[in-house]
């Protein structure tokens, strides 16, 4: 029926000028003998060491990815992966037995392209032996705290294509090997579970989770990774391993090791084989005592380890020859070459019941005074753009779909989505979004993303030509956010066109930096629209350093269609002469149809906060704060703050200002209390006329450092609210995990950093709440947060550090640029909505969205063509309000890819948490869908192909998936936090 | 006729159970491909750069040879042999147009002894074809400065063996390469040139030399290497290498190194390939500029790199593709992979002449206060222990030849002198006896000489039994020199086995420590033998700390008869009574009657000494002194002295003491003046009854340092003799350079440091003379020396530093032990003898061979046994005075190696410059020498198949070697400083 078509299906060529493609998990004339066929045999009464030898290679961190790559700048880190892989390729060659696994895509397609056919064929073969194995397989390893679902599907996806398309199903990765990110989001486990992976591996958690886990043999357990899908949709068997990621104590043999090699000459010195075997044979008995089966795993292997895989190949073939050789003296110990495929096999096998786990790992401490919750807002101004570039990203995508085939090749020249799909995917890597890099790694992640930009711009310019009818030049403004446009700074007749991402309709404030003091603005349908002139604020002034010349402010409320556009038209009225000044005495209120909001008169503080509709009030002060930043001298421990580690030197921050002067800006579009609480901190609080929440747009830098004091700035809300030391946090912007405070759910928590250790990621929103009130705040990027008075909660916006935290970065995260050589000058927007608590996500999940996914202005100069279609849609109709659009993306020439998503969680929403179905043949305006076919989450296998070991938690029965049937082919339902991924043919 | 029997010779097998061996210089089957055959074209109108891939691979210095061939250690230092090889070979095989060359045959045997059959295959084709090329090939790249010719031959005769036996004449290096030694020494040269090497190359020379050779062109240069052989048997073509060993500035592509890869991707970041080609062609031109011809050589590699090739080959390769991609556009220059010997070949096909040089290349300077001149004397312990380990090594080899198979397996179990072999070639590096190691290093050179002599001990003493008829077990008393010697301390009657291995009688004073007071000694012939006892002296009671109870020694002369020994008896007369006690008033001479000392009564010196036969006597007097050793904190340099470096730092030293309290003890067998000049100097002025040397045995140490001064401690003799700032130094303990004050022969120095930059290694002796007088200096060990002052010699004896001097060894060179905690104590002899210059060489040449080659005491207790053979030489008569026996050593089964020498330089002596005959069918007493061949001085060749290239040097017109022939096929002519080589089948 609807998937007929399958067997046509020709990938993409991946590489330009490049591979063979194969239709999706096949391999033509491929005897399968990779993947869990592979393993070699192990010994039923012995305990079997599995030795996995890997390298962890970085996508960027001390070193750019391309840096480490080639192996450049080796004075940095010493770290090249062209050799890594060449050398690995040569050594396993040397020996059928040997075993290697590789992760991260992004180095490994590098690479791949610039090797020879026959080079290529070999590596196939390794790959088809199962002697060359692909674990997780993304294009990077994806940070876990500060990175958002959306982009890490996509970058998931496409890291595991390339390795589809390039070795079929024996290029499938069977394994999630997140071994080296800082903590562990539940949301993580929940996707991996649906791209069908059967298990996870990774290497740091909690130090007292850790040890209680070794106590009680819970190191390997069945993580349920959401609330909302039905078990074990979103379980994954979840194994800790042994030693983070690295070998034992001992038995390193890198080139970046010291451990001394096996001696084996009995005719040289220092002949050894008795020692190494005598500490090996203890240390795996030692390690056995805290797993459950006869099976122990061990890394072979370390960051960027195997540039000469040599050297520990030929120790390893020694170690196993030497130890085995002892099992004729009665040893009952078996070591073998293995992939974490292979032992996680042996697990299954094992057939036992697991702990089952519902929480995640956050926060991560490695020891009492060290948690890794810096990370969370390190780097704001990067995270923000990260951000910001998945928004344009994922409408340069759909923009590629909906303009056609001239979106790639047309009036602008050629464009591609690929450059960008590729620099978000690196911008996901564990030392990229999270702020953990060096400052010039970091420049280039803004500059990788900047460049993919460039690409996505012509896309969309040509796009937009094909579906408007006009060839007239389009104008991104990306600094709007600091007021600087120089086409609507000095046009005296523009026009803006609106997209809209979502499936559904926007209404969006546009605030454009003008110099006349009147415009009028006229709509679609040349309707005038409300506007106003105002000055631009003295913050912005000061940000924006001198990179533009408006005075004022022209703000207006625009709305787009679904997935669509429209334009409006803008012309001056009045040149020269200056607005109406804005008003410098205290306001106490400013209000719209659905909030209100009140300022003490004394101190220019928020007071209080009301939702109308629902006649509810809550107290409100919100302030700003720095933590003082350990310098590392303390008598409890030399631990700084840095890029990773947050570590305040006192629990109590210090205020900025107990008061903020203020100005107040009150126009039928827009009313906003600036408030300035000193050099380098303001804000703005800003009620559009229809909005149903409140934005606070705050400014914070340079930090001053002159005290020699690093400083980390948060901004608390404190409320009225009873939270009874409770908060809610989202999981990388999806399912919402409650918090409490000093508390872990799964262990006895002896807390040793009140504030640090209880700080939590935020991707999207956080909200505290009783019975009667919910204050969500939703966010703009990745932030660290917490709630540590009742009623309390705290954003922490930005940090300027003076030490290292001895985490390897090596810098301290000062961030300077040549535009702020005094300290980077960061701006974002927290929105606040208050609700009644049953229905908060009503509000706070399209919202959210709507941040996440802002539509994208371009402005043409001048009269718009006549003759262009001012207005467009690409869909029929609205999706219903469950229903997110996630992705909707060019797959190859005559098919999309679609990820439909139910955003509401089971139990958050009478109205919204229940099944909803969309019809797929009627989505589209302009496109007809021919075909579907459903994928798994990474769309690199067909759903019906799926299958996954079955793992039993203890205390429970073992669960029937219940298989739920679609009404139609073409009719597809989704239940909440269900994300469906579909291949559509397409004309 | 005597070589009929050529085609039998079979080689030994090198590697018990190893190799196949092939007769020398044959490889069967092989089609020559290898060496200048295999070698890439070049381009006529081009500048040809020939690359060089290299590895230099120290056997020992801040790790020992077996923690550099496993990459132990490397905490210490990133280096390991065995991956270098391993990944060498593997990268070979990728490119064939890909060279190597090796060096170090230590190393290489380690690794090949570990290879399987198919790897020795894959080996033995890449040499076949010249892509692998062994260059130099002994056993380690000798130390230049401190090394005796004799041990020097042993290690490249034991390299080029392996290599020969290994892969036949593709295995044969064509080229020395000396790239690292400090310093460069005429007899190396000779000796390289008799080896039959076509060329040198090396790396470091003064820098005013090579500032001047750059100006003039003249890096590449012929070197007469002695002024005694005919020429060209000496002479050797020397090229200085462009920049010491190392690549050229920003293209060092080792996993070591850090300079940026090639990155040629143009879709990844940096793309540099442009700048790469632009930097290298403009070294590469400038390079150009200060050398001859239109070929220049790179070496592309350092100090143990290639231990991941890829990273080199992989960016050569692309470099090659890309600069020569250039000519193209018009470019000349060619670049080329390719070896010394391939670069050696062009330089030869250009047909140029070359400058002339017969100095040497000592002492070497990098800078203007960095004179390398403190490695003459650095761990004067070692350099001793060596020496004499040499000695007891010849020995070993003589013995094993004489006395048959059960020399290697007999009565006292499996000895073999193979062990002591290597121990004495590994001691002949760079970095090993020439005191540059880290101690630990130190530590096992001589622990690896201590096991060689152990393995020795079993063979001399089989030897021994089968020459004697007596398996009585054999004492061997190492520590004699402190007068410790457990049996002789104990025994009431015990016998002497006096060894001596020169082949012509000698004798020699014995020191023996025991507690009775009264001794009977006969000889051989039951002869008795005037002995003395006396006290051990208060300085040697103090050396020894507690390791022997001796209070007396007994003192007599022996007598041992060519290559053979004779048997003392010693029985105790009178226990108990302590001996007359010395005389402790100031003694004003002692005499013998060759020779006559006289002291200064009022400071206990040295005043004067008289040959009492040639009646002339000069003034000399003798002190010690310190040069306080720079700490590196000087206006004008911050050079420290250290292990290589010597640095005073005030050109005037400081006296130890202008006294000496001294004791006398005069008895008819020797007369000895004890003289103390502080707790840590002291020396005895001794005469022996038929010596015509006076021996100066110093006590040295422990230095004193509490007063934060490092010290070197020199001797210094002050005579009458008018030296005209000049003295005269030996080459490698052979022929005898001039030196002369702030200067050198080849350039106008400018000299910077008037001590240090006026400093000679002394192998063996030194002399300063007038036209009446010679003072000859022999010396037991290297030292370093000058003549600072007319008429005055001085040489230094010890050296205690307190830093590094930034050399690489990263340790001061201070040396303790667990015995001597508080600094090393070292004793050690001058013997001084005084002559008309005309005939002094009569005296000094014997005398230093007697030193270097000295009688092995061997001691049985009680009564001999009745039947023992006292007395055996393994000669039928003594060979003429001008002859020494420089080897004699078993070569295989049926053949044994031996090396005659004609001992005097052809100015030396009117009455032993001459050339002589012998006749090698009379040599022996019990072998029959079945057959002879003679070979090239390595033992690598047969002298009638040694081909070299010819070279011309400048104003001269070109030689026609004279081939003189020998008397008859059995009779051999050795003319001055000529050194023969034979293989000889014997029965």
């Amino acid at each position: 029926m609807a998937d007929s078509w399958r067997p046509l299906l020709a990938a993409l060529l991946f590489i330009s000028g490049g591979t063979v493609a194969f239709p999706l998990g096949q391999t033509p004339g491929h005897t399968p003998g990779c993947g869990y066929e592979s393993c070699h045999a192990t010994k039923a009464n012995f305990l079997n060491v599995h030795l996995v030898p890997h390298t962890h290679d970085d996508v960027g961190w001390l070193k750019t990815v391309d840096q480490y790559f080639y192996g450049d700048r080796n004075d940095i880190q010493h770290a090249g992966v062209q050799y890594i892989l060449d050398s690995v390729v040569d050594q396993l060659l040397k020996n059928p037995d040997r075993r290697f696994i590789y992760v991260e895509t992004a180095f490994f397609y590098r690479w791949w392209k610039q090797q020879s056919s026959s080079v290529q064929q070999t590596v196939k073969q390794l790959v088809n032996e199962g002697r060359l194995e692909f674990v997780n397989g993304g294009w990077c390893m994806s940070d876990e705290a500060t990175t958002h679902y959306s982009a890490v599907i996509d970058q998931m996806t496409l890291g595991l294509r390339f390795l589809n398309e390039t070795f079929g199903s024996c290029g499938r990765p069977r394994v999630a090997w997140h071994i080296d990110p800082f903590g562990h989001a539940r949301e993580h486990a929940s996707m991996f579970a649906q791209m069908g992976y059967d298990g996870l591996f990774f290497g740091r958690l909690d130090y007292q989770d850790r040890s209680q886990r070794m106590k009680e043999k819970e190191q390997e357990l069945l993580w349920r990774a959401s609330d909302s899908l039905t078990p074990p949709m979103a379980d994954l068997f979840t194994g800790i391993l042994p030693n983070g990621y690295n070998p034992p104590e001992g038995f390193c043999w890198d080139q970046l090791c010291d451990d001394p090699p096996i001696r084996d000459d009995p005719d040289l010195e220092d002949y050894n084989v008795d020692d190494v075997v005598k500490r090996f044979l203890a240390i795996a008995l030692n390690q056995a005592t805290v797993y459950k089966t006869n099976h122990i795993i061990m890394t072979m292997g370390s960051d960027f380890q195997y540039e000469n895989a040599n050297l520990w190949y030929k120790n390893l073939d020694k170690l196993i020859r030497y130890v085995n050789a002892q099992q004729a003296n009665g040893s009952k110990v078996n070591v073998l070459y293995s992939t974490p495929s292979c032992y996680l096999q042996e697990l299954h096998r094992a057939n036992l019941t697991w702990p089952l786990k519902t929480d995640d790992f956050f926060p991560y401490a490695d020891n009492a005074h060290d948690f890794w919750t810096g990370y969370f807002t390190s780097r704001p101004a990067l995270k923000r753009y990260e951000r910001i570039s998945n928004s344009n990203f994922q409408t340069c995508n759909q923009l590629e779909v909906l303009g056609g085939p001239t979106s790639r090749k047309g009036p602008f020249g050629q464009g591609d989505a690929h450059t960008m799909r590729k620099a978000m995917a690196v911008a996901q890597h564990h030392d990229a979004v999270s702020g953990t890099e060096k400052q010039h790694v970091a420049n280039d992640y803004a500059r990788k993303l900047a460049d993919g930009w460039q690409h996505c711009q012509v896309l969309v310019s040509n796009s937009l030509a094909a579906l408007s009818g006009s060839t007239a030049k389009r104008i991104y403004c990306d600094n709007l956010n600091i007021s600087v446009c120089p086409l609507t700074e000095s046009s005296n007749k523009f026009s803006l066109n609106v997209y809209n991402p979502l499936a559904r309709p926007v209404t969006w404030p546009v605030r454009l930096p003008v110099n006349g003091t009147a415009y009028s603005v006229s709509d679609a349908k040349g309707k005038s629209v409300d506007c106003k002139v105002f000055p631009v604020s003295r913050a912005t002034q000061d940000v924006r350093r001198n990179r533009g010349l408006a005075v004022n402010e022209l703000v207006f409320q625009v709305q787009a269609p679904p997935l669509g556009y429209s334009t409006y038209s803008v012309s001056l009225l009045q040149d020269g002469i200056p607005p109406a000044s804005t008003q410098h005495t205290r306001t106490t209120a400013i209000q719209n149809k659905f909030l209100q909001v009140t300022f003490d008169p004394n101190t220019g503080l928020l007071s209080s906060l009301s939702n109308l509709e629902t006649k509810q009030t809550i107290k409100l002060t919100q302030n700003f704060y720095w933590y003082n930043a350990s310098d590392g001298h303390n008598a409890y421990s030399n631990q700084p703050s840095g890029a990773y580690i947050f570590r305040p030197n006192s629990s109590t921050p210090f205020i900025i200002s107990k008061t903020a002067k203020t100005e107040t800006v009150q126009t039928s579009v827009v009313q906003e209390v600036r408030q300035w609480f000193s050099p380098w901190v303001s804000q703005v609080v800003r009620l559009y006329s229809d909005s149903k929440s409140l934005e606070l747009e705050w400014t914070v830098g340079p930090l001053p450092v002159d005290d020699n004091l690093g400083k980390e700035v948060i901004t608390r809300l404190d409320t009225s609210i009873k939270t009874s030391e409770i908060f809610y946090t989202d999981s990388n912007g999806r399912e919402v995990l409650q918090r409490r405070k000093d508390f872990r759910p799964t262990w006895n928590l002896k807390q040793s950093e009140p504030i640090a250790g209880n700080y939590y990621p935020i991707n999207s929103r956080a909200f505290i709440k009783d019975d009667d009130d919910q204050l969500t705040v939703v966010t703009d990027r990745s932030q660290g947060g917490g709630s540590i008075q009742n009623g309390s909660l705290e954003i922490m916006l930005h940090r300027r550090l003076l030490h290292d935290d001895y985490r390897g970065v090596g810098e301290p995260l000062n961030e300077v640029s040549d535009i702020f050589p005094e300290g980077l000058v960061v701006r974002g927007r927290l929105l606040l909505s208050l609700d009644r608590p049953p229905v908060a996500a009503d509000t706070h999940r399209p919202l959210a969205q709507q941040v996440v996914l802002q539509p994208l202005l371009t402005f043409t100069d001048g009269d718009v063509s006549p003759g262009t279609q001012l207005e467009f849609s690409g869909l029929q109709a609205a999706l219903p309000p469950a229903v997110h659009l996630l992705t909707l993306t060019q797959w190859d020439q005559d098919s999309v890819l679609l990820r439909l998503e139910h955003q509401f969680q089971s139990w958050e929403s009478k109205l919204h948490s229940q099944p909803v179905t969309v019809n797929l043949k009627k989505l589209f305006s302009t496109l007809d869908v021919l075909g579907v076919s459903e994928l798994n989450l990474s769309a690199n296998q067909w759903k019906d192909e799926v299958t996954r070991f079955d793992w039993v938690p203890q205390k429970e029965e073992k669960l029937q998936l219940k298989t739920i049937r679609d009404p139609s082919p073409w009719e597809v339902t989704l239940r909440p936090m269900e994300i469906r991924t579909f291949l559509l043919t397409v004309r």
